[in-house]
């Protein structure tokens, strides 16, 4: 985990990283109905499952989403902080014993509307892949990111 | 945790709900810390955060939006699925120790693009409040349910 | 979870209500180990419980046991207090993947000995199945409840 | 943890042990939370709960009961089983921050009603003090424990 | 968890002991990774360790020298204190399912260069095996313990 | 975490990196008892801590060890395997609270004795610091790399 100063300007539409793989497991699961409070049968009760149409236990959407945005968490960097995700669609179950692999693309670049001469904002499309290079997940993550010819401070990071 | 069939036609705009309160803890981040791998100091590090604007460490924003929509996840509805968020909003920090609460209203109707007899989103604005009534993340979940007119069997849940 | 008043005078002898289903898993166990202390080889050694009559790792008690009680801790009644627990009976152990479902009976309502016209405890039977139906754990959950028609404020909850 | 044979003729009632102490923390009650599906306020909503009579959180009565219980599993005896408790008594609430400590009496030996030449039930009063001395539960956990005498083997653990 | 005074005087070379089983599981390796951060591929991604020579993931080496310590951690000695260890090796990697034993030897003892009337150090072997005999880790613990002759306090322990 | 193949050659005596941050919490403690197995009440018990010298809980010595590990894990080199670590020596306890800071320094290289054309080990000194600076824990992790000019293939990774 390094700290990598970089600035709007810095940011290519078009560039691309991928991660390494991560399995998803029937603990994380566990760990994620223990941190949510949520228990539903779909990720909880091996035996309904098996009379749904999953046949499975499936992983709750927000643990996928957790764990795609977390291993996207590269570099620091201290000129950009997370704003927000627009549009995340599950597209496939994600089942006990899947790996995932997340893709990002830089796919937008938009300038703060109030403030364009020091702050805009970096769409990346987060793209999450099983094993068999299915899409189960996607969503735009939106940073804010400072710009190099910017004025005064901009925000400390939200979350 | 009940089971209680609700159909795209029972669904009222403005109609609204809200949760109890719960605590985010030093456990919690340090939990999901360890689900998502995302050991950024802003999280981690009380030492360097003292010398950041925020002064302290703050919650991850994958941990807020999990924690909410659990908060929201009530009876098991067997007409609906989640289909996805749009417009996830990091507003405000979330500190350790800050207890939050859920609000809910049901915002949009839309009927399906290619099997409108049979399926409608309902869009529910979900709003996260801190202890000071703040704001902390605003996302609105977006259901695909079944109408009770519907032909054939709908997809099962994904997430 | 939804907050509902409920008066000693609400309970009836004879009403019941059913859970949904939770696989008890391997991560369960370790987890519980972990939180208890208790690494004993029944729960912990594979390999030596295969030399056992079980054949197989066994869960914890306190885990079933506390896992029920999660399962049956439906809405939020402020007129209720959990007051402690009769005859706990460990039936069947419960291996890691068997699913348990808990059924809860009222069975009894006795008026408090002091105070009858305030309090009176209400008895509810939690039985714990597993997926074949056999029973694994049982125990008497002792409610103090308060009467509509008490006088002076009940305790607060003592746990 | 050390394998020690002691047959339902080596308990003498009246024999007593204690334990050492352990500081119920804010993270127990969050993985307890996680693990039994437990969010009620009373136990994650700082904030609520100052407007109660406890004016804190409190911890699971599970919680302290799986904790007292783990506590008190010190060697493995072959010879003994856990059969169930009696009596679980929530006496005082547990606030984050308290340090318990259990003691536990032998009160009772009883011979099984069908095969009294060859087990026996031993009963032991387990009580858990806070740091103030003051009794926060009770249980008497009741073991079945083969005679040295006995014939048949006794069946294996359940729990 | 006894407490058991044992002075450097007691301490016998060649004198052995042995630990009971514990099963290595994927829920240690998923809570071992989030309390590390170490998210390597090695130990979370299945499907990438097909392809490589061990065929599987592998358990961290800092969870198995952990718990391997863990589990020789037997009665509390106020007269010793935990210095650290020496010469760690991995010898062979160890898989989800495998089940850890640990035996220790005391194989040296050495009087403290600066105060040898009244502080010692005891070393001990530790030497963890799997169910196949094979051994997968050594490490020698060195502690420093007092003796019954000293004159001033000893330090207290360090971790 | 990104991949970078890095061989015996590329390792320079005297090269050093650091690390972020990390605030060792309680539940940081509470999560590594409930995986070790190690409830000592050092770790555990508050109350009793307050009439020992350290005054307070003091961190289990393989929580900062496999942490500080853990924060030295950075890029992926398939060319470099953990062997084992050398004189790990607890310097000072670390209490609930403290934030610890890693460096790591590549102190000496040496040939295999076998296969010195092929692999040779590089030592690490890990230094660990707390916030005032003080030197908590020190360790020398040993990797065996694999040299340019090596002929068969090394062994895969064993932990």
């Amino acid at each position: 985990m390094a700290t990598v100063e970089k600035w709007y300007e810095d940011y290519a539409i078009g560039s691309t990283r991928t991660t390494t793989g991560r399995t998803i497991t029937e603990a994380d699961i566990v760990l994620h109905a223990g941190q949510t409070g949520d228990f539903f049968p779909h990720h909880m009760d091996a035996e309904w499952m098996k009379s749904q149409p999953a046949g499975q236990r499936i992983a709750h959407g927000t643990l996928i989403l957790s764990v795609a945005v977390g291993m996207t968490a590269g570099d620091i960097n201290p000129q950009s902080m997370s704003y927000g995700y627009d549009r995340i669609r599950f597209i496939r179950p994600v089942f006990i014993g899947d790996t995932i692999t997340v893709a990002a693309e830089i796919t937008a670049k938009i300038d703060h509307a109030k403030r364009p001469d020091e702050w805009g904002y970096v769409h990346e499309l987060v793209t999450v892949v099983n094993q068999r290079q299915e899409t189960v997940l996607v969503l735009t993550h939106i940073y804010l990111v400072n710009k190099r010819t910017r004025g005064p401070a901009a925000p400390g990071p939200l979350a």
